[in-house]
């Protein structure tokens, strides 16, 4: 019998030597070459380059070329296929209910980001509470330090971080977080039963906003988190307070935000997600006093590898045991 | 009895009102208005407006009117003075052992700036490793994130950070990584019985740099730590490795320095201090990959008023007991 074939759809930069050791010995591994989504598709049919395919190895660089994971893509799929391993933790490019329909598993890489997208939100939140970024362009200019800065940045210790969301990255903040110590807040869909104790729950979203210096973001984006952070939420924030968003652009209303940048009530953002990225409304950019990364949440080789990993050693286990791990939240 | 005079050399930002609660009751308080050196030297003669001062409170500003306070100027203070209260944990701008050798204490403010300080340089260890500071400047150019990033950063996590000088500063900074963790191994003049046992010592500093990731410089500035870390010592560390310098800029033999950036030894730097600030090397300024603050250390609110209050304690004390805290390490 054949060995069962996976297919690559995106790149493995990382973790090459992984490839050999846990797919090569129990199956076919080949690589996606089409240009665009006919030719993707045409590769689905019976008797296509990609039938046959029993897993997957996906990751978002593949958008460029063939499109989302829409329900056009999946419908198109060979039946054949039964395990989807996204390479990242966010999934929203993949319509997950669509997979389910067609008895495709999804699973995600959600640990494997944790640590590095946890210290982008740290970094973002230390840059500008302490207004760094505007610091360093400043110096650049050849103008030495910005007059008045003092006035508006403040220590992280002793102020109150609020988390909305308490999964992996949210829980890896916290840790970072308190070790200065800050306090911490978190509101979630239910109380978190692995937390620790200095990590307080808010079952009341509003109670939560209200205390907050600091509000980080770290829930998926899905239909009904579309905006989840609007006008009244960032309202209910004290004047001068500041918001990180390290999770996914749609989940704020980027207009109120820039409204409450406009007019004091937001001292600062740090943001590493955007709406419609690579766009960055040119709005954003007239404002010094705020920290703008261009998605580097998970930027690095260190965890760019762990995430490869996980994501082949997913398919792994479900080629081994039938059974792998890191199911999304709909496939449960 | 006329009530003991205390004089405000430099200016009282944030503790106004912690000037009256401390020092009002037991003293009266004069603020320097001299625009120049001469002014405030006639100021000091017998009959003068500051003859009579026993403690001065002093901060950098003063440095802009009437100079550092070197052999001269001490020279010319009147007989009556017995403490300066420096606001401030680096006291490089005075020559304390001008003052010891006429009798004159002089305190810092040590612990209060430790948790601002460590977080700056903990903000440009990750600013280094994750390449942030390239990034922002390549979104706000419009730009998105530059390419092949990822080859060349990494997660803070698992890597070693090597702590020059485990002082208040460097033990927050070694606290804040642990977090992480980050293995922290450090060399001090001796070793710091207080240290947790996770913070390994190292007595020969030559075996530290051979281990280090990050190496961050947290010694005083003083004759015999001009230019301590050097040829020598830059080459002793990994190739790829990063230095980061929060502590002063003469510690540090920047030529040296921008040639190991040049051929690519060391793969980036963080500073916040500069050998002649604000004037910064425009060699610097061509390296891309590198952060650059304006000596931001403590430059916060609630740091500085922190600072504001320890310096004034620092006097009332040396009022009310003779005998005040934080002596810097000469008057010991």
């Amino acid at each position: 019998m054949a060995p069962p074939k996976i297919l690559i759809v995106g790149e493995i930069v990382w973790a090459g030597d992984d490839v050999q050791q846990l797919l090569a010995p129990i199956s076919q591994v080949i690589t996606y070459d089409s240009q665009n989504r006919a030719d993707f598709l045409a590769g689905c049919k019976a008797g296509g380059k990609y039938d046959g395919v029993v897993g997957i190895f996906r990751d978002n660089t593949s958008a460029d070329r063939i499109g989302v994971f829409d329900k056009e893509l999946i419908d198109g799929f060979p039946a054949s296929l039964k395990w989807i391993a996204h390479n990242g933790a966010g999934y929203d490019q993949i319509d997950v209910l669509a997979c389910k329909a067609k008895g495709i598993m999804v699973s995600n890489t959600p640990g494997a980001v944790d640590d590095a997208s946890a210290t982008t939100a740290l970094y973002l939140l230390i840059s500008t509470l302490r207004q760094y970024s505007i610091s360093e362009r400043s110096l650049r200019e050849g103008k030495w330090k910005p007059q008045g800065l003092n006035k508006i940045s403040h220590d992280l210790t002793g102020r109150t971080l609020a988390i909305l969301g308490l999964g992996g990255i949210g829980m890896r903040l916290a840790e970072l977080a308190h070790a200065f110590p800050m306090r911490i807040i978190y509101h979630s869909r239910s109380k978190v039963a692995t937390a620790p104790s200095w990590c307080e729950y808010y079952p009341d979203v509003e109670k939560l906003l209200a205390e907050a210096d600091v509000l980080s973001v770290h829930v998926p984006l899905r239909a009904e988190t579309v905006g989840l952070v609007g006008e009244k939420w960032i309202r209910l924030l004290k004047r001068g307070s500041v918001i990180v968003n390290t999770a996914r652009g749609k989940v704020i209303d980027e207009d109120a935000m820039i409204r409450a940048l406009e007019d004091g009530h937001l001292a600062s953002v740090g943001l590493d997600v955007y709406p419609n990225e690579p766009q960055v409304n040119p709005r954003l950019l007239d404002f010094p006093n705020i920290t703008l990364l261009p998605h580097m949440g998970t930027e690095n080789q260190d965890t760019q590898r762990k995430m490869e990993v996980r994501a082949l050693t997913n398919l792994r286990d479900f080629l081994a045991t039938g059974k792998g791990q890191d199911l999304v939240l709909e496939m449960k």
